[in-house]
């Protein structure tokens, strides 16, 4: 299936330059796509020039003049009505206006929700949305939400993650009744703080969701379940301990390779091994967040993502378009009828 | 200088030949160490009669018989009461008692906790004991807490975790302003949960801390700041997510090195470097979670804790008695005159 997605091809830390990069990485791994790049138009042009494209390839791409970017340390609030030309708002309307099937941005996240919600609007019974990703698993891959939108959250908060997730899940993974979790810090039901305990209740109620209970942190990278939820302050941390532990780790294995003549020699040696490890758990592969909440496919890429990881999140983005999120969540959550706040 | 500490030498999951044998591995490291063993007397005799001792090391090891032990997954509050004679209650009391330093438990850690408020008693001004541990970083060490004794908090707490916490790292590691951070999902002042900021609020106003701001999860390893506070849910999902990651991280790393003969060649000549990374980042080093807020000095051992780890947990519990933790933070806390709930 043809898929058109909206680029912000200035957002991000690392800029156009990358982001156009990742965009044709994109193009070239997935021939049905194409995309409208948004952002300083000549600067734009400039760098397509470079990459020197065939004809064919280059009809795939359609460039967007937008004026303005938004900065990475913007306030949100003070850039939602403000800034209307930028690269940021202009990607999100064309989701909103159905000429793009979704939309990838690597700016200020706070800001892309805001504008999101503003164009897209909210899918009923949800009141802000969550950020979910996929991460790695002994068994492949999991997902885990909400990663930092919602820093206080109520339990009926987990009860809509734990649904918009799980139809997440489902459409994209082919999975009939993805197995659902909460995070917390023991098994029994006695474990946890007042908030996980309520949801608990909600969850394990609902009947549409398939709740296995709660894991404890060293579980996520087990893969047991499909679908791990938690308030975004705690996935936030639990995700950024993460990801500064295996740079930890790395930077360790790198400096014990270097200390050496003998240890270098192992180092040459053990390199091609440890480079299959770092592409099974680069942290690019499981770049792109998904918004969910939004009546809309709004992908948010790592700020620092470099072209290949920008180039996953497009993949992401595409994926939830072919299989029709957007679509699905919105008649799920019209099913559910969950109370407007 | 001489020390003496109680051991429950029946708690965690492997039981007293661990115990046991953790205990003697201790004994060696710290010749000026002293132990009493609290539990199934007979049993410890036996177990200390196939290490074959010498008179000299025997002497350094009296016996305490318990009759019962307390179940890893028993309620903490049932146990309190009617488990009098257990190896936990005997060794904590000879603490309340003055028999000994410390007391080191791999047992029940809710059961520990209460146990240990029963008999010691709290400090002034702090209402729940909190859970610190040391954590490997880029330049040495830092210190979590809490990880998991308070999974309600309010930002009350949050401060007396860092008042605590701030002294014990001055004490034990003899830093004189330490450098204190509240673990939060962003760095600016508008970032974070309720309970956060209110929390930052009352820790950067208070005369007696050097709090440096707020830190994300991936900076934890990074060992800028030498203690990072947050409540016991997010402690405890932090080092559980840690532990988890670490785990499957190491054991991708042993199945690439046993995919193929090269690999395998490989992985034999890197073995001694890979031997020196676990070394350095094994967690049995950093076993010993320190109970802060109780009158008196007792260390919980992960329950899973090998030998080599229990020992550490020990050597923990020798390092605080030694720099008289107990005696400094009842000393400050009653300086400080916090309001009592």
């Amino acid at each position: 299936m043809q898929i058109n997605l909206a680029i912000d091809a200035m957002g991000g830390d690392s800029g156009p330059r990358t982001n156009v990069a990742g965009t044709l990485l994109a193009l070239t791994q997935d021939p049905l796509l194409n995309v409208t790049l948004v952002g300083d138009k000549p600067l734009l042009e400039s760098l397509l020039l470079q990459h020197q494209l065939s004809h064919e390839f280059a009809s795939r791409i359609s460039l967007l003049a937008s004026d303005d970017v938004i900065g990475m340390d913007e306030s949100p609030v003070s850039v939602l009505r403000s800034r209307k030309r930028s690269s940021m708002h202009l990607a999100v309307q064309l989701v909103a206006q159905r000429q793009c099937h979704a939309c990838v941005s690597g700016g200020n996240t706070g800001a892309l929700m805001l504008v999101g919600r503003h164009y897209l609007g909210m899918l009923p019974g949800i009141e802000r949305p969550a950020i979910s990703t996929a991460i790695p698993t002994q068994q492949g891959h999991s997902y885990l939400l909400d990663l930092g939108a919602n820093v206080d959250c109520q339990a009926e908060h987990l009860l809509q993650f734990a649904l918009m997730g799980s139809v997440m899940v489902s459409c994209v993974e082919g999975k009939a009744k993805p197995r659902v979790a909460l995070l917390n810090v023991g098994h029994e039901a006695i474990k946890g703080n007042t908030l996980v305990k309520l949801a608990a209740h909600l969850i394990e109620n609902h009947p549409s969701l398939n709740f296995v209970g709660y894991v404890e942190g060293d579980e996520i990278f087990r893969g047991d379940v499909d679908l791990v939820v938690c308030d975004g302050f705690v996935g936030n941390i639990a995700l950024k301990t993460s990801e500064g532990l295996a740079r930890f780790l790395s930077g360790k294995i790198q400096s014990l390779f270097e200390k050496s003549l003998y240890s270098r020699l192992v180092g040459l040696m053990a390199r091609p091994l440890l480079r299959q490890l770092k592409q099974q758990m680069d942290p690019v592969r499981y770049n792109g967040g998904s918004f969910l909440g939004l009546k809309g496919c709004v992908v948010k890429s790592h700020g620092n993502a470099d072209a290949v990881g920008f180039s996953f999140a497009i993949m992401r983005a595409a994926v939830e378009a072919r299989q029709g999120l957007s679509a699905r969540l919105l008649e799920q959550m019209q099913k559910l009828d969950l109370p407007q706040d």
